[in-house]
């Protein structure tokens, strides 16, 4: 297959990015994805819980993640479609279409990118959405906070500390 | 990259569904397909006439069709997603998405798969929604009709004949 175009720009109007860096190996920070049980560790926010019901790693496949407050009752939480999956180099997934690439009514597509740097990995992630309207309301419903928080989340799952 | 999923089962309540014996190879299905100038000789029911701005063949690429009633002014058609581009197999693109897998307001994907018999190429199209509600205007609105004319067209073009 064709490989998937390199990105376009980002649009900072349209646009949601964040980055940081992982002091453990690409290929580690690729097994935190790609391994359901190890994304569950780190997917969502603490306290709150997750669950990965659906992780099928290649274009067309399902995402799907639930999450829970207490541990026992689990609500909706990501339900969408890989879109690209280049191990230890680049993930892509989508929750305006699911699994199949069925459309859906979801406002965003997501891009992480792994870079290998001396000191470990750079995870990167940049968030596409369609009008500058549902970028804004991603952004106040606490874009940076949640996705930072869980990057911190997986850097401690990685690094063997927390910080 | 990993190869993209098998289809999953065709989902009568969502899915519409086309197919169709072109007499000709399926390089020829395939070039109709890739080349721009091939493609806006069928891709819209004449006396229409069609204008194709993007074709991206690889994942994440734009598709952008554009449509006229009078030959010199146009309006949209398609704005949507390269998916998945495997020449000569498969074809997936989406609206719900545009270039570079930005969500947008569509409500369809197009899974088109071209397989070689004695006769020719069967050219098989599943359109797929996100709801009943979705598949139904978009039957009501002339579906079968819609890509019936241009399969037509199609066939034309490559066999050399009009029927």
């Amino acid at each position: 297959m064709t490989n998937p175009a390199p990105l376009h720009p980002v649009d900072p109007e349209r646009d949601l990015t964040i980055s940081r860096l992982i002091r453990a190996p690409r290929a580690s920070v690729w097994r935190a994805w790609a391994d359901p049980r190890r994304l569950e560790q780190w997917w969502l926010p603490a306290p709150a819980t997750c669950r990965v019901e659906e992780l099928e790693l290649w274009p067309g496949g399902a995402f799907e993640t639930r999450m829970s407050d207490d541990g026992r009752e689990f609500g909706p939480h990501i339900s969408g479609c890989i879109l690209v999956a280049e191990p230890e180099e680049r993930l892509v997934f989508t929750n305006a279409l699911t699994g199949g690439w069925r459309p859906a009514q979801g406002f965003m597509t997501a891009v992480m990118t792994f870079e290998a740097v001396p000191e470990g990995t750079i995870y990167s992630a940049r968030v596409l959405h369609g009008t500058r309207v549902d970028r804004d309301l991603h952004a106040e419903a606490g874009f940076a906070e949640g996705w930072g928080t869980v990057l911190g989340q997986l850097a401690e799952q990685l690094e063997g500390r927390t910080d």
